[in-house]
């Protein structure tokens, strides 16, 4: 049986802003070193790359913000992999319009290939599991289906969104009965519970052409805005620059809005592979805790000092006495949170924007 | 009556390493504005001049290792402060022989004056107790005794030494019982219920005579190499330089230890005004807490932040959910501390020297 050709897609269009101070816009979350030596991006262009018994990976179509594409390059390259199409979008507008895009420009490359689209910035730590569960998909996506990797759901988590499954497709595919907004603890438990449901990570895979007919059916302006931008734009070396006029009309709109929660063409396979999206600096820390509960990186000395993350990029930096704290210093900018309040991340940022401080942003 | 003449001496030889990361061999704590926009030693010299009813202050003399006297004159000339003579000690010899050469040099510019001792690095708020302390300490530093000031002690701190008073001198002076070393809890909860102890600032006035007799009853050795080490320097345009051979050759040793302790000429008069040592992060915290209890200074932005110190040299430093917390950036080094925890900051000043790191130090 000849191996099915996937090409990744990877998402790079993310701010990241809950990782201020370390994530910024001239060098967001997926650019950065944060679990490993390599940044979330080189990370994920490792995972989706090589082959297994039932498929192949081609070269990744990268979608990203324009200002980040010779970071991209550079990175990637670096490690050898060879990037089949970069294509920038001169404005943000949320993963919708990026998979039409990216649709289009597959079925260009190789109309019998699947695609498979996936966030930048995300952790697996399970690399094996994740090849497992790709292979799991392919039969669903091969015969039309939008499928979904469902993330085994380890906790009532209130900030994920979780995807409910019904009936078998095959051995390892199920339909999807609905898709839903992040829950209150209360409904997550009863979610937990009940055992049919996972977290939806953002990840699928599909042919283009059936994420394309779908389109047509459930958000046909974003398709046709797309498809104007796509053909008004020109691919050269590789790079594929959207026109700015006709990408900036598109509508915005998340994939899973648009498309995956009208159709009735979403399977989902479960994935329990170690996943994190990393939304947070307790998201990290929970990965890289280590001795006393503590994550260190870079010059750091600490003393009595438990559950906490500690990152400097440079400055040396002591913590004393303190505990389920997080301390970031990133170019010129520190930040000090208790571990339960990293999300108000977003207040600084906003408070920055407001007083027009662009440079720590 | 003619006014006294009271020559301040102030003594800058001290590392305040118990306020690192920000106080620095190069710059101690003494030069720095940590409390006002004014250094600790601006201040104190500040306070250590003018003229009241019954005394007037003349040109101060400053003790102070060698690498610190332009930075100190550079202070005292910007604030149109004159300095009488800067004393500079090539090696630290604690503050016994500081006194000896200090009231040699007063003896020799004034026998007839008083001197008044004073660290460069403590704050008073109260300045118009602090004269009023001063004129009610004059009848008992003429009549020969070594008049200290004792602080009104307000609480059962074990961090300061004690003077227990005894009987009176004249209206405001009286005699010393004893010293007492750093109590234990206990030890000061008894000395503040019975009402007789002060805390000891280590602050002391006398004739230069009558210290250099009690010195010669009770520390001969340390007079002796003091004599020789003033002898052997040259004053020249304001400034004694004492020759290193002979004064490292004079014995390490506290004026309490070496004379205080020792002798019966002793007398303390109470002073209640507003003063600190700011022997820690937590003790400037104390002086400087405002709204939310959070003393501020630098661009901080603190977010549901209470009880905490947050100080930077420049770096933007943002905290989220804090509590009872010390945050000080300063010349690219940072320190966290829980606010119970501040004095163990002498462990990372510790392991830095263990390191060799000394552009931290």
């Amino acid at each position: 049986m000849a191996k099915t050709k996937i090409i990744p897609v990877i998402m790079s269009g993310g701010a990241g802003t809950r990782l201020w101070p370390a994530s910024r816009k001239a060098a967001p979350k997926q650019l950065l070193p944060l679990v490993s030596t390599q940044t979330m991006i080189q990370e994920t262009a490792q995972r989706l790359g090589g082959e297994w018994d039932s498929f192949k990976f081609g070269r990744p179509v990268i979608v990203c913000n324009t200002m980040h594409t010779d970071s991209i390059s550079e990175q990637l390259n670096g490690l050898g992999i060879k990037i089949g199409t970069i294509i920038t979008e001169p404005v943000p507008r949320n993963t919708a319009p990026c998979a039409a895009i990216a649709a289009l420009a597959v079925q260009a490359e190789d109309p019998n290939a699947l695609m498979l689209l996936a966030p930048a910035d995300h952790h697996i730590s399970d690399k094996a599991a994740f090849s497992r569960v790709v292979a799991n998909g392919l039969p669903a996506a091969v015969n039309g289906y939008l499928v979904t990797f469902g993330i085994t759901a380890e906790a009532p988590e209130t900030g994920y969104g979780y995807i409910q499954k019904g009936g078998n497709l095959d051995d390892h595919a199920f339909k999807v009965v609905g898709f839903k907004e992040k829950p209150s603890k209360e409904t997550a438990e009863n979610y937990i519970a009940s055992g049919q449901y996972f977290w939806n990570a953002g990840i699928f895979m599909c042919k283009p052409s059936t994420l394309l007919a779908e389109m047509k059916k459930h958000c046909p302006e974003i398709l046709a805005a797309c498809e104007a931008a796509y053909h008004a734009s020109t691919l050269q070396d590789g790079l594929l620059a959207l026109d700015e006029k006709t990408f900036a009309a598109c509508p915005a709109d998340s994939i899973d809005y648009a498309v995956m929660e009208r159709t009735d063409k979403t399977a989902v396979v479960e994935a329990n592979m170690g996943w994190s999206d990393i939304g947070s600096w307790s998201a990290l820390w929970q990965l890289a805790k280590g001795e006393d509960g503590n994550a260190l990186s870079g010059d750091v000395h600490v003393i009595d000092t438990k559950n906490s993350l500690v990152h400097t990029d440079g400055p040396f930096v002591a913590t004393i006495g303190v505990e389920n704290i997080a301390v970031i210093t990133h170019k010129g900018t520190v930040l000090v949170a208790h571990m339960d309040n990293v999300q108000d991340v977003k207040k600084v940022v906003e408070m920055l924007k407001t007083r027009g401080d662009a440079d720590k942003l």
